[in-house]
């Protein structure tokens, strides 16, 4: 037969995230002098004592396999954070490991998705889901927000997606890449329709510990023993305690998802890099103090990266609440002409912008928000305050 | 809609080798002297100077994500450590680091397979290889190995089994679990078999650097760039150096293929941990000395557990040559009974094996060997000669 390739790959888009951080990467390797608002990690370095807990866990020998769901330390440290953070009472058997909350999530779609199940996306979302969702045969269904809701999607603007071939929703609060963070009530009702409907929920729960203005991170699955049943609740370790690099993420939710789950990871990856599992154990039982301080500074990043934004005229910006992320609508700047190139969306004007004042920002394109770039306050203050400026410099040519 | 699961996970066997594995840790909980025969990986700890250099890392702050496709500095050694050892020549665009060599396995399966394409499978073949092809849509075609040629399986043996469907051949030498080494006449007639029909081979050659007897390794990917353009080299850092639970595994390919892979890893789960590759690249670098004395230690083993093992009435086995497993033919006791049990297949002589003698060993069924079980000498001396000595004393009441 033809050596042909899977249509499951094939199918996958190029990303055009990737080609403008080559672009961006290349400017640097030529000497010159780039700021990027691209970071999609933490620019802290992993605390000292997590590091501490990996070296004695390879000087005590644990670099061996362990059990595919991962080691019964961590497993039950996961279980008691869950508890103490989000009043979710959960056993070891409904807890897996995975290598990164990026896993948690593929395992979860894998364990309940066949072929021409459909996923609602409220829109924006992180770029992997609709992917993850056709890579496992389902169908994405991308639930449009509103900006000006701060694209906080309510059961109400959710239910005329929902059809008899509903399986699941994947929320994702606090939101990449808009920082939106749904509130109780917002909350409540999409767990009532859920159960009313019968649909899962994959609730990303990643950005938890950054959260600004005294909000509260609520998780779908607190809503009752009737909604946690349909709930896979994922989270893990990489933005809370900058331990993006260690890969370990994970997932809580009924039995037989998990068993599921563990089946899938069984024979798809086995379980994570072991020392990083005992050192995502000890960040959880030790690591308040340190991602509170990391949760400060995201937070003036974030105030000071608002006001500068707010003097550029033509861009709106909308103030998040969680994550490290803002969406600055650019729809003004489609179809002008500057210097002999059009600017057709998004992408175009983050091209010309890294062109022109050699800022990296992220086209919105893949997030499904065509009009939109995102910007990542993952950097210094000096780099915030002198990128803005940057853009602001390029939309006064532009104009 | 239903909440039901996918039929993708529903269709995993469930693992007896799983089950007699949590009876033997039952057992052991309670305090019973049992000798495990079970083990998939080496007994050694990693080398100290793995050791030193992810501590190394984590010291240089190489705790954040690399590219997808895993560090340039880690495919650089692979490209190195391919040229050096297996006569191959890959540029670091053809090379992709994975989650252990089980994720790569499983990658490679995701890039090629449409549904309904069929997996040539030599049996006995490793526990996840059918499972890996169901998983991905693809269909497992079971070819069976003859136990007087060692299980060594030629073109001719596999040319019957080749449809218009036949989409790869999975390949594993040194094998688990029979140690069959696949010998370069027999390759290159696999190879021949390959271009003509048109299909894949996916090379495990996991167990590459434990081969006894002065035999050498063989890449089936050596035999010219036709074979070398079909052909998926997977190996990774478990087996030779003592790696197991650092999970780092890689595939070198077309570019093509390498491609796919990555866009799946990148949506899945990202690159693995960041400081075990850089352990993985300096343990590739510097590995040659402990990995040698690592294999004589092996060896002598292996020497050991067959001459005790011949002394045994009523049980066969082959001689392997290459990676750390014996199959010991059991067919003799199938149909008898003991105390009341009878003993159905080698499910049934390890559960009586475990419960009678307090030895674990793995039943041959989920390698496709029901008539077989699997023997691990990754274990020290003492316990190999004092467990087989129960097998003995077990197989003497049996009659």
């Amino acid at each position: 037969m033809s050596l042909s390739l899977s249509q499951r790959c094939l199918k996958i888009s190029p990303s055009a995230t990737l080609a403008i951080d080559a672009k961006a990467k290349a400017l640097i390797a030529a000497g010159e002098d780039v700021i990027s608002f691209g970071a999609g990690e933490p620019d802290f370095d992993t605390p000292e004592y997590i590091i501490s807990a990996a070296k004695e866990a390879m000087d005590l020998g644990m670099t061996r396999y362990t059990a595919v769901a991962g080691t019964m330390e961590l497993r039950q440290e996961i279980c008691k954070k869950l508890h103490r953070d989000n009043d979710l009472n959960y056993d070891p058997s409904e807890v897996i490991v995975c290598n990164g909350a990026k896993q948690a999530l593929f395992n979860a779609l894998s364990a309940i998705i066949n072929p021409g199940d459909e996923v609602l996306l409220p829109v924006p979302c992180w770029l992997s889901y609709p992917e993850m969702v056709s890579m496992t045969g389902g169908v994405p269904v991308m639930v449009p927000g509103n900006e000006e809701d701060g694209f906080l999607l309510t059961a109400e603007r959710i239910r005329p997606y929902v059809t008899e071939n509903t399986k699941a929703m994947m929320l994702n609060s606090p939101n990449n890449p808009n920082g939106t963070v749904w509130n109780r009530e917002v909350l409540a009702g999409i767990a009532e329709l859920a159960v009313e409907k019968g649909f899962y929920i994959i609730s990303d729960e990643i950005y938890e510990k950054l959260i600004y203005d005294g909000l509260e991170h609520v998780s779908v699955a607190q809503f009752g023993d009737a909604i946690k049943a349909q709930t896979i609740v994922v989270n893990g370790m990489s933005k809370a305690f900058a331990m993006t690099g260690w890969r370990i993420g994970y997932a809580a939710g009924p039995r037989s998802i998990i068993k599921c789950m563990t089946a899938f990871q069984s024979h798809s990856t086995s379980a994570p890099n072991t020392m990083a599992q005992h050192a995502a154990a000890v960040a959880l039982t030790n690591g308040e103090i340190q991602i509170e301080e990391m949760r400060k500074e995201f937070d003036a990043r974030r105030r000071l990266m608002y006001n500068c934004l707010k003097k550029i005229d033509g861009i709106s910006v909308h103030m998040p609440q969680g994550a490290f992320y803002m969406m600055l609508n650019i729809s003004n700047w489609i179809g002008k002409t500057f210097n002999g190139l059009t600017i057709a969306n998004a992408l175009g004007f983050a091209e010309l912008l890294l062109l022109e004042d050699k800022v990296a920002v992220v086209p919105g394109g893949a997030f499904g928000a065509p009009e939109h770039v995102r910007v990542s306050y993952a950097t210094s203050r000096e780099k915030i305050v002198a990128g803005i400026e940057r853009i602001g410099e390029f939309c006064r040519r532009l104009k």
